[in-house]
């Protein structure tokens, strides 16, 4: 192929999906998100409200929460936030929570809830079209390599592709991540160089 | 070559070197660093004396001294450090501090010091003596590419060789880049896959 496959980056920060019944504990029955800034990926969103997220080592004041509300409330951190909260966070693809480690508490306004599962540092990944996906000669569940440029130059393997006509073209990678590979900043162009099997 | 070229990676978490005069400010005149725990490199140790580190936005409470003293004083911080002080560090070499940006300020017990310039975000390298570069076919200043496995795997762009007798194989990368490969351990053995021109 002869044309790059350049793909725009999003950097991650630590952040929080949340169910309705969690949101009516944390803040008050009834409640409902308020949208701050639509996020790239259509019908997301970053909500005005944010938790203090707390965990046995440490915590974080204002963690925020994305938004549509979900099924299940799912907290995403770093690794090196990580070891600041304490927890042995697992490396897993979003939505997979089901085991990842305890430990965790959030608090707001109206009440605290301490989650058993749903910590987890999320997988690298890259949303697309399913027609971005054909004309990239990929498709969902592919797993590819991506390079960034630079002096801190660095490829990602294991880079996950999701595609589904709900996305947006967009590679997500966490503070970590952006920070090893210079200052890796929204919007910067990563390429990809190779499918792996 | 058939041989694989592998190396032990060592984490540096922030730190600094201190110069004779800046450690006589900050601990008090004729004062003397106590070995805490020999480094990986010959002569080098982690020291007893930590420091407070202060930046525009926010500081380190205990940031540790790494012995013995040098000619000039030099912090070296990630880029995610970089941040929570508020201060643009600049990406360098070792030693090459000239016109890095100010802004931060050191306080031990006795007193403190402004920098004007010495914080930096280390570039990653490799230290291996001269024999161990003519086996893996490199020689001091060749800059490489480094492979880690694993879930998170990643490869380095840009890694600088310094080929010395007075060195130990090792190859330093801060606590961003090991934590976006997965989590690098100390003594985890990473590939040089390719030297770069």
């Amino acid at each position: 192929m002869s044309k790059k496959r350049l793909i725009p980056v999003g950097l991650s920060n630590r952040h929080l999906h949340i169910s309705d019944i969690d949101l009516a504990t944390l803040f008050g029955q009834g409640y409902e998100l308020t949208v701050l800034k639509p996020l790239i990926q259509p019908g997301q969103y970053a909500a005005e409200e944010c938790v203090e997220l707390h965990g046995p080592k440490g915590f974080f004041a204002k963690v925020r929460i994305l938004g549509p509300t979900r099924p299940v409330t799912q907290v995403e951190i770093s690794i090196s936030d990580s070891f600041k909260l304490g927890i042995k966070a697992a490396v897993r693809q979003s939505g997979d929570v089901t085991g990842s480690p305890p430990g965790c508490k959030l608090v707001g306004p109206k009440g605290q809830v301490e989650i058993s599962e749903g910590v987890i540092v999320a997988s690298r990944h890259i949303h697309m079209t399913t027609a971005e996906a054909e004309a990239f000669g990929l498709k969902d569940m592919d797993m590819v390599k991506v390079k960034a440029d630079g002096l801190r130059g660095i490829t990602f393997d294991n880079v996950l592709v999701r595609a589904n006509d709900s996305y947006a073209l967009e590679m997500h990678v966490d503070m970590d991540e952006g920070n090893a590979g210079g200052v890796i900043r929204n919007g910067d162009m990563l390429e990809i160089i190779e499918v792996s099997k």
